[in-house]
């Protein structure tokens, strides 16, 4: 396969022996000297050095298996990207295995060392928390891993621009001339929901028009749904001035549809509902969801391209764009 | 179970996983650093550590873990049987993994593979199609297998009584006083979809009032949600006597309550729905949905628990009952 540099080219550059350019490469067993560990990390630079899994695993009784761990397939979003994942690796000659980790952290821990013991290839985890436990779990057994829709510096990620998708969401509400617009969904973290509330809270607060009369409705996980549907009965019967809502993930739009039919109001008419996801379920809810939608097949795809070549050489986040899907729930076709 | 130190004990004083420690234990599958060992192997003396039931395990070379094939795990119905299977198994202390089918043969066929290369217990099949090919390479490789939502007549099958699921859908139509019933989905087989299409067309036929104008429409797999709209578009432009709509599926109401939707019928007020699989989505549409509901806790339980037990057990089906789930769209609560 490869012709490019090899280890020993790497080894060569950096003054050092192949086995410890292996144990920067794999953070161990054993430890480096940080000055070694410079200098290996800047010939793997230089020379454009790039680990070959796919071949390594071939060398190394390769299952053609690769395992993934969600948060819960049960939600669409999780089920679609599951999907994407699942057509990607089957493209390449892989079967995928699933676990779902019910938004828990110790059952999360318990699928990845199922997959580990099942010697799948290759891990892709989409983290239900803060996976900095998950990622050291995955360098220490030595397996190809790339993180999925959340990102953690010391691994390869790929992930959708979250913060861009909460702004897109807000700015086609600002468009439509919406002054008074609430935000489902909140928080400080650098998951997902967060950083699309603070995408929308920002544009919200940075243009022209007036400052929104009310923002932020936060909704604890996992069960949005049931928390989104909550908040916007209870924002639809004290904020009459509300005329736009934004919805951080389709689970809390689903909550806000509930509300505002339970409570007579007609979404994409007097109430304008714009969400982010963008999942398949969107196009059969009535009304129609106007949606800032994941990439999902070119996250599946670029995560399964990631993991099979280039993972533990060097972390880095690859970023893809999502894109607005225009129907009805918005008000553009009412 | 046992009250001395767990290997979950040993992981932790060690400052590793739980894999770790079996990796050391039973010398392999995967390497690890002599330190780590030294680390593990104090921390099982200084413990006190037994290895028991996970040692038994590992001796009868189980993995603790169950396999499950889905047909798709985008479609909200094997999600939410999916989680099912998944509580089940932690419950009783196995972890679970999944493989989706895309609802094709092939693939089913690869998924199953994986699972028996990746050393699974037991695996559960929810299939795809007609299962004979998958029993006979369950049987085959000599592993505890169950098919779920599907029967066979070689094998143990965990499923619902669809015949009766169809017919509760049509009798809570024809209690309601429609006459002119359309029924979305249609079958001659013994798939779940075909069979609650006769339960219900018994039902409508089979009854003290006038036999309704106008049936069955049938939806080819597996894009039901699209067929079922398309269906359901180009009955309510040409068939204006139907009253009532009786969907086999919560994919086939999805479709019918778009094209409704799309064509200004008011669900549950000028048009009733009723449907079968009671995922949770169904509370979450406008209108929330009336459906003969899965007892998706009951099937998984069931499901797990009979592969647990199965080895030498007799060929059986083990049906379960829906139960009616009544909200807004069949009129009820207009």
């Amino acid at each position: 396969m490869a012709t490019g540099p090899t280890i020993r080219d790497v080894a060569a550059r950096a003054g050092t022996s192949t086995a410890v350019v292996s144990y920067v490469l794999n953070d161990g067993p054993r430890p480096v000297a940080p000055a070694t560990r410079a200098r290996v990390l800047a010939a793997v630079a230089e020379l454009g050095y790039r680990r070959n899994n796919l071949a390594r695993a071939l060398r190394a009784n390769r299952s053609s298996t690769l395992g993934l761990v969600v948060p819960d397939l049960a939600k669409p979003f999780f089920a679609e990207l599951t999907r994407a994942v699942e057509d990607a690796a089957f493209t390449r000659g892989f079967r995928l295995l699933v676990g779902s980790a019910h938004f828990d952290a110790e059952r999360e821990n318990e699928q990845l060392h199922a997959l580990l013991d099942a010697r799948v290839d290759a891990v892709l985890l989409v983290p239900s928390q803060e996976p900095k436990s998950a990622v050291a779990l995955l360098r220490r057994a030595q397996i190809p891993h790339v993180l999925v829709h959340r990102t953690h510096p010391d691994t390869v990620c790929v992930a959708g621009d979250d913060t861009d998708a909460g702004r897109q969401a807000a700015d086609h509400l600002l468009g439509h001339g919406h002054h008074n617009i609430a935000l489902l969904g909140a928080g400080a973290g650098d998951d997902p929901v967060s950083l699309r509330a603070r995408g929308a809270s920002a544009a919200l607060t940075d243009n022209d028009r007036p400052v929104p009369q009310w923002a932020v409705l936060g909704c604890p996980f996992p069960n949005l749904r049931e928390e989104a549907y909550r908040a916007t009965r209870t924002l639809l019967a004290t904020r009459p001035e509300i005329t736009a809502i934004c919805a951080t993930t389709d689970e809390h739009a689903l909550g806000a549809l509930r509300a505002a039919s339970e409570t007579g109001r007609r979404v994409g008419e007097d109430l304008a509902l714009v969400s982010i996801d963008g999942t398949e379920l969107g196009a059969y809810l009535a009304p129609a969801l106007t949606a800032v939608t994941a990439p999902f097949d070119t996250l599946g795809a670029d995560a399964v391209d990631a993991v099979l070549s280039s993972s533990g050489v060097a972390p880095a986040i690859r970023q893809h764009q999502f894109t607005l899907t225009v129907r009805r729930s918005c008000g553009c076709r009412s």
